[in-house]
């Protein structure tokens, strides 16, 4: 995964994916607010250039995309795929909230509820997948995926002159591969994990990927059990450090992000933001730092009823 | 009022007012994202200007800020005196909402609830300033008000690299006739007000500011009952013309911004886009349009679940 990679992206996504606003919130305090792009969270990014690229090479089937996720990743391959005209196979674990089935339903995916975990939604649909010939869209671990959710990382280096330093949370490592890879030798990435989430923290320790419990308030979004084999790849060769921060942070940084800029963030799209809020990250004098504020999908009454 | 005003204006609240961002939410639409300013709306920006000018002449008094709104207004001028250090003393009828005083109180002013309607409450304050010696922040018929919203105008030209056209929501009138000198000469500014308070609308068909009744959805922000002699004398030179929306046409801008763009807008900062997602407002092709989204102040558990 080089910086070409992510600019091959940022050409092919150019005019799908939103190139979403940076806020100063203070000086030299930059918000990306990926809370603004399609469907809600940065995973568009991913899920276009990955449909895109397969377009480029004649293989974007007919039996359009297929993807396991009651998420965001579902959101933003449904949302793709309508934008592009092709079909949308959504595979949920059946615990999935109504709410989210139906809001994929509403982008016009087709969904089918298996399994009572993740993975046998996954497995589900990798079968599936096999059988119709749809292109199968990861939602982190897949080359094209990772340089798109490394827009992001170009557009903030754009957009705010330069920064020093970038804040990510981290899944199962798409968004954090893509941003190191896009602002290599230019800025230094942090990733920040939930506590009860640690999966790019403990792969770092144990010198490769590991299987770890997941919990908390961030785990329907960062809920990967196991750091992508990519994202393991190009953070740890980056020299990517691991930040962690407790699942009160994550609630505190949520209603600040909500109070002191009316942002709606969901807990993972507060979690880089904690990092800074808590303390657990203390910019140097002068330096800039980036903030990705990665994903809004929250039910707003739940973001406290006013202001400062 | 003249560009220059604007632009000192722009100078003096740099580092003190934020300069929001600027969101492309389809090609050539452009929102001004003044959901994100402090306090919640782009009030601060008057506010500051006022005070800080007042400050530059050495008439800052050591009774700090006085104003009158329980709304947005009261909020901006609370903040903007916390921020400068001085006091504030805010007059509200005893109608607004508990919550409204709490968080006026939360910011640091002296609240005084009395009189039953918003003119009475202006009286008393007006009163209080003159026993106290305290600097009046008129909500916009003041011409430091006007040149600090605006510097709304002067942003958009520059993050957007110029548009042809902005929609600006109109109460009193401030930031509408702000806009219109900054953007003089560059921009053609569209004034937009909900059918039930057609200030500007009356006020141009009578060839003055008029009485009118006011109420809807927009009434707790954009329920000024007359509109501001400066807003009037600005917008009908520059021959600016008012559209006007059903307030079901903002309710459902309202949704439409949070659906799209996970934006919490209050109804007042979803009415010019109004005007353009109802199609009262229908661009010419190629046209660039710039929506100023301008207050957030708003309980989020009313803006609907999700997304698309
Ligand atoms: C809002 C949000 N933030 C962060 C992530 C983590 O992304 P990744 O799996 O690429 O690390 C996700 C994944 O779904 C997400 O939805
Ligand atoms: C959110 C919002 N929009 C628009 C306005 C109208 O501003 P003006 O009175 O300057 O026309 C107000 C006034 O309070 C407001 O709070």
């Amino acid at each position: 995964m080089r910086v070409g990679d992510v600019e091959r992206a940022a050409e092919r996504i150019a005019g799908h994916a939103r190139r979403t606003p940076v806020l100063e919130m203070s000086p030299g305090l930059f918000l990306k607010l990926e809370t603004a792009q399609h469907s809600g969270s940065f995973k568009v990014r991913g899920g276009f250039n990955r449909a895109l690229a397969a377009r480029e090479a004649g293989a974007l089937p007919e039996a359009g995309l297929i993807a396991a996720s009651g998420g965001n990743h579902g959101l933003a391959v449904a949302y793709a795929a309508r934008a592009l005209g092709v079909r949308a196979e959504i595979f949920v674990p059946t615990v999935s909230s109504p709410v989210k089935v139906a809001g994929l339903r509403a982008l016009g995916a087709e969904v089918t509820q298996t399994g009572e975990i993740y993975a046998e939604a996954y497995e589900a649909s990798a079968k599936r997948a096999a059988a119709t010939g749809a292109l199968e869209v990861h939602a982190y671990d897949h080359p094209d995926v990772v340089a798109g959710q490394g827009t992001v990382g170009l557009e903030v280096l754009e957009q705010t002159g330069g920064v020093d330093t970038v804040l990510v949370a981290v899944g199962g490592g798409g968004l954090v591969a893509g941003i190191t890879a896009a602002v290599a030798g230019r800025a230094r990435v942090v990733a920040v994990e939930p506590e009860l989430i640690p999966t790019l923290n403990r792969a770092l320790a144990a010198g490769g990927p590991v299987q770890v419990e997941v919990s908390g308030v961030g785990a329907d979004a960062l809920g990967a059990s196991r750091i992508g084999r990519i994202a393991y790849e190009v953070t740890s060769a980056a020299g990517v450090g691991s930040l962690l921060v407790p699942d009160e942070a994550i609630i505190e940084a949520r209603q600040e992000l909500w109070r002191s800029c009316r942002l709606a963030a969901e807990p993972a799209g507060a979690a880089a933001f904690a990092a800074l809020h808590s303390g657990a990250y203390v910019p140097a004098p002068g330096e800039r730092v980036a903030v990705i504020v990665c994903g809004a999908n929250t039910d707003p009454a739940t973001l406290g009823k006013r202001a400062g």
